[in-house]
């Protein structure tokens, strides 16, 4: 059962042997009038294909074929489907299905439908569990998959499609822009994003980070200062300083907050995208000086992710990528580098045609 | 030494006897020409003061007078002076000084100001400690001194100063109004203003308490529903249905916090004044499902305060208060029921005639 009632990719059988990859088919969802399937070109590595494939967001049925920052060519397009057509080349990112009819969908938080379906591990209504973008295809909705603007390359396009976006959008929404003082944490995937998403907004980008070494790297991404964490009081001159705090790392969990609320102008914000595995602790007093708070986000919606791609596009932003060829041993390598956080900044798997074959 | 020199007042000597109130002289900072002089007639018991005479917030200079919710008579007032002239009624609350000039003062955030002096167990700059309310006189400086209207009632009025303004800031700053949903946790001090602001600014309110018996007044002060939070799926119907939640309660520690972030529209707040004594723990991913925040305020600011005092008096709303007499044993009994939690809602000491005599 070839494609199209099927698609082969990179699968996962055990969280044990988390890295250790098999081709493998698996089934497709019924194709219905508002999909589109998509022949694959390249994906994204992301941080949450690690916390899945090593259970460590909680199980997900197994096999598991998981990427979702996935960029090809739509080469089937449903009866209802409006803007993509067959030989476009689209994205398609950490969502792939909602209602489309509740509360929070009809307001733009599509992002936060309680019947949101995750690109992978997560069933359809008809039982089939979608799978994620180490793959030959992906069968999705119009309404999460996205045209790539011409002047973006597939590869560079990729990572946007969840990282770039799990950062835009609390970006845009706590109002980053001109005159704007954001404080970015963590130079990673998700950090370099932001630093130059911010920066391209026109706020001035503080980059907050326990790696010095970075300094460089970040003042290229566009932030105008560099913050070393690992000094003890580099918290003192910037008290009351930030519109907000972006935080992009996920080992919150050993950072002294409040000495990162302190530098939050009154009623401030230290948004997480960063998802540590562990809890963090905090005393109701560490907010009471300025009157901040600490909340997280879950990517972003679709005029989010619109938005972010033009913007890339205008200001000619590039992703920092390095390149791995998708095979058993690509992906080994990389999601075990990402593990480790051997990486600057984000891999993309590429050579689908030599994996797959060539696909309509 | 006694007035103007001096106050006369109930102390505090020793953490341990914390209910142990000895009447005291102590010194009054030096007279300028932008304070207040305060025959004092009643005085709220709040919450704090508990804190601080058990040095369950930290330990201050001892002896200490506590007492943050002033309610008297101006009888001297300092040539810079414009508002207050001798013989007005007026207020203090919980905040006594700052310096005015700094980015936050300039911003009316004054409660953030980082020379903020607290009413009571803080250093004025010539090195004297401010003493609190239970007590013959405060003196004030006029940007923390607030004329009473008529209609409030001296010993209703008191609680409003510290508890009143405490709810009334986040309310406002979160958008209470017509067409909001808002939720307020704990009915007691704190939280029967909050209800009763809320509902007199517009908003539909729901009460969430441990208490079922707490219906009733519940219901009286203002709110439109009533969710018993003892029973184990009460969040359940309420998914994505509230602007922002006031939790007044604090045994925040104990709560299973992703239960009620639950009930948080997208981006809504969850917004603490109660402050336990302990940490809480969340994980990131608690407030990923809506992308809600957590965070608490510090009091309020000089035009929130005069805005509330507008709302109590056009719209006559009375704080639910039990009078207790200025005494070695009232202020015992007052602060061991506090302790407690034995008080519906809010103690206001009174009869300072017959403690001090008579005042000019």
């Amino acid at each position: 059962m070839p494609y199209p009632e099927t698609a082969e990719g990179f699968v996962i059988k055990d969280y044990k042997k988390w890295s250790d990859f098999e081709k493998q088919e698996f089934k497709l969802k019924p194709f219905e009038d508002e999909d589109i399937d998509i022949a694959i070109d390249a994906c994204g590595v992301c941080g949450s294909d690690v916390h899945s494939i090593t259970g460590g967001w909680g199980e997900t049925p197994l096999p598991l074929c998981v990427g979702h920052e996935v960029v090809g060519r739509a080469i089937k397009v449903g009866d209802k489907v409006k803007d993509i057509k067959v030989g476009d080349r689209v994205g398609v990112g950490a969502q792939i299905g909602a209602d489309l009819t509740c509360q929070n969908c009809k307001a733009d938080q599509e992002n936060y439908c309680p019947n949101a379906i995750d690109t992978y591990g997560a069933p359809y209504p008809d039982g089939t569990i979608a799978q994620g973008g180490y793959s030959s295809h992906i069968r999705a909705h119009q309404y999460f998959t996205f045209k790539i603007p011409d002047n973006i390359e597939t590869s560079i396009a990729a990572p946007m499609m969840c990282a770039g976006l799990t950062v835009y959008s609390p970006l845009v929404r706590l109002g980053c822009g001109p005159g704007k003082k954001v404080a970015i944490v963590g130079i990673g995937g998700l950090g370099h994003f932001a630093v130059m998403w911010a920066s391209a907004l026109g706020a001035e980008v503080y980059v907050i980070s326990h790696s010095p070494g970075k300094k460089e790297d970040a003042m290229k991404m566009g932030a105008k200062h560099f913050i070393d964490s690992t000094q003890e009081e580099w918290a003192k001159p910037y008290a009351f300083t930030f519109d907000f705090i972006l935080n992009a790392s996920d080992m919150t969990h050993k950072f002294n907050l409040s000495q990162y609320f302190s530098t939050l102008k009154v009623m401030g914000k230290f948004h997480n995208v960063g998802m540590p595995d562990e809890p963090i602790q905090v005393m109701m007093q560490d907010f009471a000086s300025n009157g901040c708070y600490i909340g997280t986000s879950h990517i972003g919606n679709r005029p989010e992710m619109l938005a972010m791609l033009e913007l890339a596009s205008k200001q000619n932003i590039k992703s920092w990528v390095e390149e791995i060829k998708i095979s058993e041993k690509g992906c080994k390598e990389a999601v075990e580098r990402v593990k480790k956080n051997d990486v600057h900044y984000r891999f993309t798997l590429t050579g689908f045609d030599e994996a797959f074959g060539k696909r309509a």
